[in-house]
């Protein structure tokens, strides 16, 4: 392998494609990342897999003599990172002895790597037909309801994202059996014509992937050209998405999803809207207070008043009362929650005001925007008080 | 005690006493902040206070009753600072149950105080004369030879920045055994006026302050108004800096610093002029591959190209090589460094042109600015090499 290439396009692949290296690789070559040159395409291709999240970004080289080699992921990008952007580069693998040699307009640098053969190949299904995406819809989709999803290992299917296809439209959803974030999304088809889509040969779908590999995939999608869509490709046990020059396959979580949507009360007797920058501020200021104790905040609505407080106790050290002019139409009420949950949900809402709808001090609440263009909910299980 | 004051006042006050309160205390009370207020003076007090460094700020406010008391500082910090800034804010204090209530426009917060007794006292050494000297320069005195003290406690002494006045200027010098920093400030006085300074009453001093209390003191100093004079007052075991309404105490380290100056080789055999950042980033790209192993980076100067080599090996897994152009008035020779040591101490250097003198590969050697205006020198010992 022989060829030319300039730092800047190698380093931003680089990065990206680091996202799926194992900080903690199960195998040697899986601290490395997969490089290959093609003299044919004058082509590069940079992969990155833990097993279950990889990342496959091509790009334009000079390519004197193809081959193929993995490198060290965190030393190779950290070299790349720190020469000059103004230089070119020359690489070059000796392939008796595994060495690369990294040169450039300063210094030179040697590199032991691991043969490509052991690295493991990418799944990359790219039989059937793909569902073109809007890339920014569908980062939107991950962050409104990722955060939900469960951190403990154990939990499986929780620690997951939800993505069901309906026919028309996705939706997301994340649980972690004490919240719920449901985002539906009839505009994430990067193309409203059906036919372009390719929608009617596409078989409605449902399928969980791990968060964390949604995380990466997440700040992976905000380099994407919006104008471009994603191609999704679903098969059995793996999801791929492929844009332009970049590819991203996931193995999904197996089982079956639970039935979220029958947790969701259809009718409420309370109804309270507030301004969504107000409520996370006063939370905030209360959570201070909340967190030394059991993060348990409660609220109190006086329908004479048209005023929620807030209060919280933390004994031997303090209360907090804070105090929010609303919007209701119900009776008075009082309710209790831990306040981090409300915090993570309000913060992902991007409308100026915000729907309280509950019933009962025991049964489920539903935070939702009041524009309802905005098709989301976050269900919060609310805490049980004594008085 | 019963009070209003601003919220943006009280934070700025707050965060910055907050700098002298422990993380780890030793005592509850050391948690604390003490707040007193004068109803006389129109003054409030803020106090944080670890025992070896104590930072006190006064500031107006509308006080209509004195008292004293000690709140929580994590707790009452994070409180203020999230409250809006344009909220004012009232302090009641209740004697009996040691209670405070903070009221601001949206809410009140009730905290559990500790009596203002058990706090203890500042060791505010007024007695004497100041030395007043510039608040930038102080700080530049700090920031430029901190980084050099040692970081392990049982060295004691070497754990802090040693400050010599010798009736003319200030020398801040720090030192961890493998290399020393040396920063020679004669325009460290406040007023070039001798008399204005007292300089004549004032008696020579060497005094060694805590590496750990100087870096609060440095962010602090920032903050100060540099057209003030800071007023030094050094006393046995503690020295004092007053800057209109704020106050530094600092415990110094007891025992004699080491005679630094004796280790400076007074002439040089060699010497070579790089340029500050390119010698910083061939070293950073080095350091990539030298912190995979023990951090060693040989230099190589060669007389005939005026080219320095820069090498490291990391065994089995690569090895790097830079070259810089440079300026040199001496025979071809090698040395060897830790070259994290080097980049500590040439990031300190804020001039262009940087000057390496040493003699033999196993003798101190001296970074240092070229521009001689700038009087600091940086003494690194090289690392022995087998060849």
């Amino acid at each position: 392998m022989k060829l030319n290439c300039s730092q800047s396009e190698l380093n931003i692949a680089l990065q990206l494609v680091s996202r799926a290296v194992s900080t903690r690789p199960t195998h040697p070559v899986l601290a490395n990342v997969l490089l290959t040159a093609d003299a044919s395409t004058g082509k590069i291709c940079l992969t990155g897999f833990d097993l279950s999240l990889g990342i496959q970004i091509s790009l334009h080289a000079s390519v004197e003599k193809s081959g193929a080699i993995t490198l060290p992921a965190k030393l190779f990008g950290e070299i790349v990172s720190k020469l000059s952007n103004d230089s070119p580069l020359s690489l070059n693998l000796d392939e008796n002895s595994q060495q690369v040699e990294l040169i450039s307009k300063s210094g030179s640098y040697q590199m032991r790597g691991m043969i490509a053969d052991d690295f493991p190949d990418l799944p990359l299904v790219e039989t059937g037909t793909a569902l073109k995406l809007n890339s920014t819809f569908l980062s939107n989709a991950i962050k409104s309801t990722l955060f939900a999803s469960s951190t403990d290992e154990a939990k499986q299917l929780l620690t997951g994202v939800n993505l069901t296809f309906n026919g028309q439209g996705v939706e997301s959803a994340a649980t972690d059996g004490h919240r719920l974030a449901v985002l539906n999304l009839n505009n994430i088809l990067y193309d409203k014509n059906l036919e372009e889509n390719n929608i009617e040969s596409f078989e409605n779908f449902s399928i969980t992937l791990p968060s964390k590999s949604l995380r990466e995939v997440e700040k992976f999608l905000s380099n994407f050209n919006s104008n471009e869509p994603v191609n999704l490709f679903v098969e059995k046990g793996q999801v791929v998405f492929i844009a332009s020059d970049q590819v991203i396959t996931i193995r999904t979580l197996d089982g079956s999803y639970p039935n979220y949507s029958q947790l969701i009360p259809e009718t409420f007797s309370n109804i309270v809207e507030f301004d969504r920058k107000d409520l996370i501020s006063s939370l905030e200021r209360i959570a201070v207070l909340a967190d030394q104790h059991n993060n348990v905040i409660k609220m109190s609505a006086d329908n004479d008043s048209n005023i929620v407080k807030i209060t919280t106790e933390a004994q031997d050290i303090g209360s907090g009362s804070e105090s929010l002019s609303v919007t209701m139409n119900s009776e008075s009420f009082q309710i209790a929650f831990n306040v981090r949950y409300l915090l993570e949900g309000l913060k992902v809402i991007d409308t100026n005001s915000i729907k309280l709808s509950c019933n009962s001090p025991t049964t489920p609440a539903i935070f939702s925007p009041s524009d309802t263009a905005f098709n989301f909910i976050y269900l919060v299980m609310p805490i049980q008080i004594r008085n």
